[in-house]
């Protein structure tokens, strides 16, 4: 499952400066990324050639532009996703997702942290922050890497994330619903299915699988 | 899986109109819509509050804005894709696809046709044609329904799409490529799986079944 690691930080810390940096620095080592963008108070998304805001507005549920080099999409939803949510239904095909803000999600973090900005950092261990980007050092069980070291910010992201695999896993959704699975389950399930695929005509050595069945 | 149905036309026959107005009809008969608009020239997106741009343009391949109202997703293609394939990855959770454009694409058209454009339809019985929406009549075997017949034409839709449901269909991608089986496959995969999910807690009554297995 591809990996998410989040950055956070109080507002005007300089997430955006940061991941516009971290961006370039994966890129170059050969990852591919994706980001999310967290806007608790809505967006909005104006597209050069209006029909497709035309066909929002008069009520489509999805509307997708397609390019031959680039796709958009917008869809209405009912309730803030997660970020796990947005990786299974939206994010294909990435190495690694990087997220600005979702500092309450359960999920690695890089705390961007300045000095003139005062106080303490927002996160700690127990919000599995894995490291503090900033111009001070706190004793707070991560390493403190300074801002400007995007080559070390990258190492530690690499390390921890993208060089070992992890186990094998499953999502299964029902109707566009998670549905929760216990481990026998899941094991039998990839098991089973990795194996009556790895039966079929050039597909031994797979690594991502999706399947959608419609009834 | 999701009917589409491509709204063709010459340029400026009216193709987006007409979308506006098929859309809150459908509706209002209780159907969810997505929109697919073909830009074979390339589109530019702008989002209010630009930090998505900022991580686009930093060079990552898939940017997501979350809103608990809306998302939207922005992301390269290595090419043009088909309707099936923008069906496969992006769409879910609708009950219909309307495709602006996609002449060439194998799929169910209605065809935009005014006299003032001159001269004969575009499509035919061979192209899928299933209705001229106009504002004169041809015989080529398929109706020809009053352009602001906006009624007659959603109950073809209807009639067509929605009403009856299609056989069970199963899509299987390895690492992002969509892979071809033969029905004998098709039909024992669609049976183990649907098979093994029925035997979980709640899981009897499946429409829509989607796994996504990592390796």
């Amino acid at each position: 499952m591809t990996p998410i690691i989040s950055i956070v930080g109080k507002s005007d810390s300089g997430k955006t400066t940061l991941i516009e940096k971290i961006i370039p620095e994966l890129n170059k080592r050969g990852y591919r990324v994706a980001t999310v963008k967290h806007d608790v108070h809505g967006f909005d998304i104006d597209i050069e050639g209006k029909d497709s805001r035309r066909h929002k507005n008069s009520g489509a549920h999805t509307v997708v532009i397609s390019s031959p080099q680039k796709i958009a999409m917008i869809r209405d939803v009912k309730e803030d996703l997660t970020l796990s949510e947005l990786r299974g239904r939206f994010i294909k095909g990435v190495d690694i997702i990087i997220s600005e803000g979702y500092k309450n999600d359960r999920h690695p973090k890089i705390e961007v942290h300045r000095k003139d900005a005062g106080g303490a950092p927002l996160c700690s261990k127990k919000d599995m922050l894995i490291a503090l980007a900033g111009d001070e050092e706190f004793d707070i069980g991560v390493p403190c890497i300074n801002i400007n070291d995007v080559q070390r910010l990258v190492d530690i992201i690499e390390d921890k994330f993208l060089k070992k695999k992890g186990k094998p896993s499953i999502m299964l959704r029902i109707d566009g619903e998670n549905v929760t699975l216990k481990p026998f389950i899941k094991d039998m399930m990839i098991r089973s299915i990795t194996g009556m695929i790895s039966a079929l005509k050039d597909c031994e050595d797979q690594k991502e699988i999706e399947i959608s069945i419609s009834l």
